[in-house]
């Protein structure tokens, strides 16, 4: 009865709610070797700024191939080699590329890609966010990515959070080369949902385009073409020898990790925080990306 | 009969709907002088940066009087001459002030005011948002603001969105005095509303603050004192002699136009978009605000 009771106690104790709750921050930092996954080198895109600057982006194939393989058949190519960041507009969009010239898309690019705008929902394992949205029937997470979605139509897209990279286009039924991308520094404009293919997010270095100075034209153009900020190289992280190729992670959305993250962003407790939101937007919940550590 | 004829044909063709739908910023520049109210002079507040930028915050006594008044008080008594810019965290805030300085408090400001992170809902007129919301029971808009709300309880918040202005505190129960400031800059941490207090929102010049570079230490603060962005005064738009004096309109949030707005912001139909979303979250209607027209 005694030994009972000890373990009892020590259940008890095992129990009992940490004396002080854990940020999103904490989690992420303690999260164990196999709440990750690495993100295979092919989908992992590197731009170089001439001023020294490194973007990194992950690209998204599972949600718009004949565009993903674009980018890589561009980068591939040397397309964006003399290209530059020609627009940015506060509380929206950067946008790079060669901005309209009619510089020839190397071989192997579709000129004309299908409106990869949204995908089957079928073959996608979804985390749903298990709160309400207003872009979409129901939003959640899959292979790491935020998504909408509609069980009835059975489709699911990429939604405009901070940071995620669009084709940019011009009127329908134009659907972009993937030449000319954008990635959002502002608030979520998830009205351009199911809109306009995303084909992937940075996961390193936005504040070096979100920090630019905002362009006076209309939509964030620059005035002037010595303003654009020039770009020297747009690699994969495949075509960078083994030994500088960066290498990154992204947090395995059907975990455990990412479950207890998830309930913590929407239930802030920690020191800062005296009334918990009880819920979450999608765009606010941020997939953990990191540096594969040494 | 004939005449009827003509007159339904006459009620048909003014009822048909207009051939190219309206964007938000269309209704907005095509406002008639009565969807706007204008904002008194004690309530706009006007940085001046010492590289010559203008930041304009508009105040919202209504949902934070006593920090408002403290903010006016510190105004008046010069209190942030020789302030800065000295915190800039990618995709959350720019904060300002004089950074835990023990700069004397000028008379009148209170330097341990009230949890204004709510107000009570009665006395406010509420247009609803008319979708859901994460962060509150519900969402709309009060005298020009949008709100979070809570009918059961009888309160109603001012939300954290992008260029919406709070007041920087220790953990609780410090409040702040509104001595030091910070604006959103990035997607609306919403996991704030209701546990700090919001003053106002950047009306003008917002793009001087989100383009500024990110500090690299914990929490966005520049490293070096050097870095810091040197503010050269902040006054009323009250203390600013008639004739220079800035004056700024807000669209009336219980008017048609607004409703009009509102509408299309949740359906946009016009030429780039194929897919309206059908819905809209309260940080992305944007309440306009302009410089009253010459």
């Amino acid at each position: 009865m005694r030994a009972l009771m000890l373990l009892s106690s020590a259940l008890l104790l095992a129990a009992a709610p940490p004396t002080k709750p854990k940020t999103p921050t904490e989690i992420v930092a303690a999260a164990p070797a196999n709440a990750w996954r690495e993100i295979p080198a092919d989908d992992v895109l590197v731009i170089e700024l001439r001023n020294g600057g490194r973007i990194v982006i992950q690209l998204a194939p599972q949600f718009a191939p004949v565009h993903v393989a674009n980018i890589r058949a561009l980068a591939k190519g040397g397309w964006w080699t003399g290209a530059s960041i020609y627009r940015v507009q506060d509380n929206y969009v950067v946008q790079w590329g060669n901005n309209e010239s009619d510089k020839p898309l190397p071989k192997d690019v579709v000129a004309k890609p299908p409106a990869e705008y949204h995908r089957a929902l079928k073959g996608l394992t979804v985390k749903p966010l298990g709160y309400a949205d207003d872009y979409a029937p129901a939003a959640g997470f899959a292979s790491g990515w935020p998504i909408g979605y509609d069980p009835k139509a059975g489709t699911a897209n990429l939604t405009h959070c901070y940071g995620y990279v669009g084709v940019g286009r011009d009127l329908s039924p134009d659907t972009g080369t993937g030449g000319e991308l954008y990635a959002v520094i502002g608030h979520a404009p998830r009205a351009l949902d199911r809109n306009i293919a995303i084909v992937g997010r940075v996961i390193d270095g936005i504040e070096r385009m979100s920090s630019l100075p905002r362009g006076t034209e209309a939509l964030g153009f620059y005035k002037e073409a010595s303003q654009n900020v020039p770009i020297s190289s747009v690699r994969l992280a495949s075509e960078i020898p083994a030994a500088e190729r960066p290498i990154y992670q992204v947090m395995d959305t059907m975990g455990p990790t990412f479950a207890n993250y998830l309930r913590v962003k929407a239930n802030r407790k920690d020191d800062f925080f005296i009334r918990p939101a009880g819920g979450v937007d999608l765009c606010s919940v941020n997939v953990p990306v990191r540096r594969k550590p040494a």
